[in-house]
């Protein structure tokens, strides 16, 4: 890649961009480089048996003396969950705010990276310098505290992303976004703002989060006299000290299950985002010497996971907890697209069960809709408009507003990971494409599955495979054991012996037919019996299971 | 099964229940057995392969003498799909009206029955006598025409069966639902209501068809220069004509696309269900000759189904159409769970190609809302009564409104497919519980896939498999060749060349070891051979692929 102008920004999404997840950007100035967040994302449908999927950092590793450090907005998974892979190869300084570090923290530690990677917690309000930037850390709202907005100062300009966040102007815990703060670095002149597009078709304005808590209040005191479940998600830390206060409000215990929730409440207890009052919190063990009407069970599992504990629950594989007819159960959440189908599984076993299952308004979104999006871009007013995160439709929505406020089309960039944005005071352009890609993780394996063991299972999923095995002697080429056909996944073989005879016979004669004539290539070989029955097959069932010819010699 | 009291009236729901869709029910009084519906449901997530899913039907086959007839309330899959292969083991009579005959018609063309079916048209208003019954065809809406309720008279009593239905005052074609019908014979006395559950969680009215109309007419009105393209369900056939009269206000033409929507828009037009202005219709071929702001495509993959049409031309695969920057994409629909991703595909690669989506208000829904479906209490005023067509929240919430309507709680009925509900003028009781079950059909395979064969495909799907052959001397028990791995699914073996040197290593050793200790049982050979390899893999990868030893003697 050439370079001529050095004085230049350089903007290079890594990931994020055409999906929800897997945020990763690298801000470029000469000899430096800055990495904003590090996330992974879950597998696609089409990803059979992929566990995450993490970015390609090929671009970084190349470059890796010039990388300073990540600079992380929010603890989410989106936004955290590749650093342990990718520190593994860049390892370099991580900065964020408190409890973010706290949960990054909790991923090194299960990594055992925690002692070689160096970690600095930055407050809002504060910045640092990396290389040739300074970045300032902006108090946000989300559905995660200690959410930030970045200030990227480079020489080129100033650059404003906005991570994920809204606008709540009653926030649970801490302070308001920081709106004068993004007005003043607006009035210095912003060259670029990259800004959350997750929301950007939905009109109007999100709802503060404490609009979530007069619900818990409304709905503990229309059940009394049941127990009260509620399901969310384990990283909403504002949503469980709701919980926890409407159940204290009401002379309710708090049970805590599921072991990522467990795990973040441990995390924001001890640093200070969780306030729960004296013996309030109790252990599952306690539960069963308390009546239901004196506790609440905050647990996993509001997506319909299938190893959360609520999923566990619902289906009555659960040790310690049981549904009973009465009880009362909230999910605190909105199913993520794809998630639909399990959730209203987990609802109606909990429902057959005599659960009463609340499913709507117990809930509000982290992410700012189309009055905020207007809101940050009237305050900070850049001059370049580049949405981020979100699949294509989001990012086209957010530049559909940035249009309506005034920016002109050509300073609209909706850019594709990989895009190299250079960024001068005057102009910007796409400049060039760097690799990028889609990491597997499957176990402990990272990137030993691609696209042809991805196919492959597709296709074994799809209509299961069909073994030919035959031995035959080295020299002569006479056939001395099988063909024998093994089949896994196509049919039920002890109900279909008559199709599988035939297989059998169809496979025979194709192989008495080849060596009779003398064929000596393996290959040749194998094509037959592979074209031979797949034929028969797929005359005989209209499928097409994967067939696999293998030849021993003696 | 005992049956003391013959003249009781028992309904048996073989399907339907606990899901959304395969809905059937068998009515039996005495000798005589109706049928009602016959559908099929469309595979769940983890039914890997499968195309559809039919019901089981053992419980008719056991009382093939019984059966009278199948009467179907209207032309979904999920109410006809199953008929051609149920009809090839119970081949009786069925009843409906015209263009659901038509419908049934054109699948039992497909499977060649259309000469050994007797099919009989029955107009609203109508009454059919089959055996012990006597059945009355009620003019209903839905989103297809030709919705009909059915009045089930039996000796015991009458039951209301609705079918799918919504209450349409305005209707696109032909009549409003017959709710004069509904209050006179809820006059004569109603032993049990068979009520629409889909839509019971949702309050308020479901709004009129025609509406819908509107919103084209407005859209078309404001996109005057652009091609537009809608999305909708084949068998809509209102929703075609409502475009069909937008396109032809705004002087287009309309190109049909997909091949269930040919078809259905084909028999619908042929039965005078739809009423197309001369020169209205053009062919695809045809379009080429027209400017953009002249045509109107209508076409299948509403869901974003991967082999439909619309999805084929947002993808660039599409033969015929290309999408350019400027075309107008109307998504006439709601994506139905568990589709919402494909749609989001589908609607982003049309975005990035320039397309206009519109995804909002151009849909209403073809089922009862709460007001609706108390509305159809209040008028047939039952005894007893029986949610149905929904998942079990569904039929919950429709029995929440039938208790909050003075339904005591004794007389609501949530049935599970193969309960045998009892009833006589004073009395109910489901006293019995038949065979019921989902038949898989896969390809030409109809039962042949069952749970051990999608087992394996999951297992094949999660982690790929790995094959050991070894062929062994008969007698000696001499190792002869092998044991060779052979992987599919699992890693990327070029790049995995030492991990599968390794596990080749582990199999040797475990297969030495156990012919040196003179092993001679095969079962326990494969056991030694799957467990350290299983083991070995786990250790090294966390994963778990399926191990197949496969034995070869000469």
């Amino acid at each position: 890649m050439r370079n001529i102008n050095n004085s230049k920004l350089r903007i290079i999404p890594l990931g994020g961009l055409e999906q929800i997840g897997m945020n990763i950007t690298a801000f470029e100035f000469e000899d430096s480089i800055i990495v904003v967040d590090c996330g992974l994302s879950f597998p696609e449908d089409d990803m059979l048996g992929i566990d995450l999927v993490i970015p390609d950092i090929t671009y970084l590793r190349d470059n890796i003396q010039k990388v300073k450090g990540f600079v992380i907005t929010h603890g989410h998974e989106d936004h955290i969950g590749a650093l342990p892979y990718v520190l593994k190869e860049i390892n370099v300084p991580v900065y964020a705010t408190k409890l973010t570090i706290g949960l990054i923290e909790n991923k090194l530690r299960e990594h055992n990276l925690l002692n070689n990677t160096k970690r600095k917690v930055v407050k809002h309000g504060q910045s640092i310098n990396l290389g040739a930037f300074r970045i300032e850390f902006i108090k946000t709202n989300h559905s995660i505290v200690d959410a930030s907005a970045l200030a990227i100062y480079s020489p080129a300009g100033i650059i404003v992303h906005t991570g994920d966040f809204k606008v709540d102007y009653t926030p649970v815990f801490g302070d308001a976004i920081d709106l004068q703060r993004f007005g003043e670095i607006g009035k210095k002149g912003v060259l670029a703002l990259m800004c959350d597009s997750t929301n950007a078709e939905r009109p109007g304005f999100t709802m503060s989060e404490r609009t979530v808590g007069k619900v818990f209040d409304n709905i503990m005191s229309e059940h009394k006299n049941s127990r009260i479940i509620i399901a969310t998600f384990a990283s909403n830390v504002d949503r469980v000290q709701q919980i926890i206060n409407s159940a204290y409000k009401y002379g309710r215990k708090v049970v805590v299950e599921g072991r990522s929730m467990v795990n973040v409440i441990k995390t924001a207890s001890e640093l200070g985002y969780l306030n729960v009052p004296d013996k309030t919190l109790i252990d599952i063990e306690m539960m069963k010497n308390y009546p239901d009407d004196q506790v609440v069970l905050i647990t996993t599992g509001s997506q319909g996971e299938s190893m959360a504990a609520l999923s566990r629950i619902a289906a009555s594989l659960h040790k310690k907890v049981q549904i009973k007819p009465g009880d009362t159960v909230i999910f605190s959440s909105k199913a993520i697209p794809g998630n639909e189908k399990a959730v209203s599984k987990v609802i109606n076993e909990l429902s057959m069960k005599g659960a009463d299952v609340i499913f709507q308004d117990a809930h509000v979104s982290g992410h700012a809709c189309q009055e905020e999006i207007k809101l940050l871009y009237s305050l900070v007013h850049p001059k370049y408009a580049i949405p981020v995160h979100g699949e294509y439709r989001h990012l086209k929505a957010q530049a559909d507003l940035a249009k309506s406020l005034g920016i002109a089309k050509e300073n609209i960039f909706l850019l594709s990971s990989g895009d190299v944005l250079e960024l001068g005071a005057d102009s910007a352009s796409v400049v060039n494409h760097v690799h990028t890609g889609a990491i597997l993780v499957d176990g402990l394996g990272v990137g030993d599955v691609g696209n042809i063991v991805l196919r492959d299972r597709q296709h074994l999923a799809e209509d299961g495979i069909m073994i030919v095995v035959l031995t035959l002697e080295k020299y002569s080429n006479q056939l001395l054991a099988g063909p024998d056909i093994v089949s896994r996944g196509f049919v039920y073989v002890r109900e279909s012996e008559d199709l599988m005879g035939e297989a059998r016979a169809v496979v025979d004669k194709a192989v008495g037919d080849c060596l009779d004539r003398g064929v000596s290539d393996w290959g040749k070989l194998k094509n037959v019996i592979k074209d031979s029955l797949s034929d028969f097959i797929w005359k005989k069932t209209k499928r097409d299971p994967m067939i696999l010819p293998i030849i021993m010699e003696v």
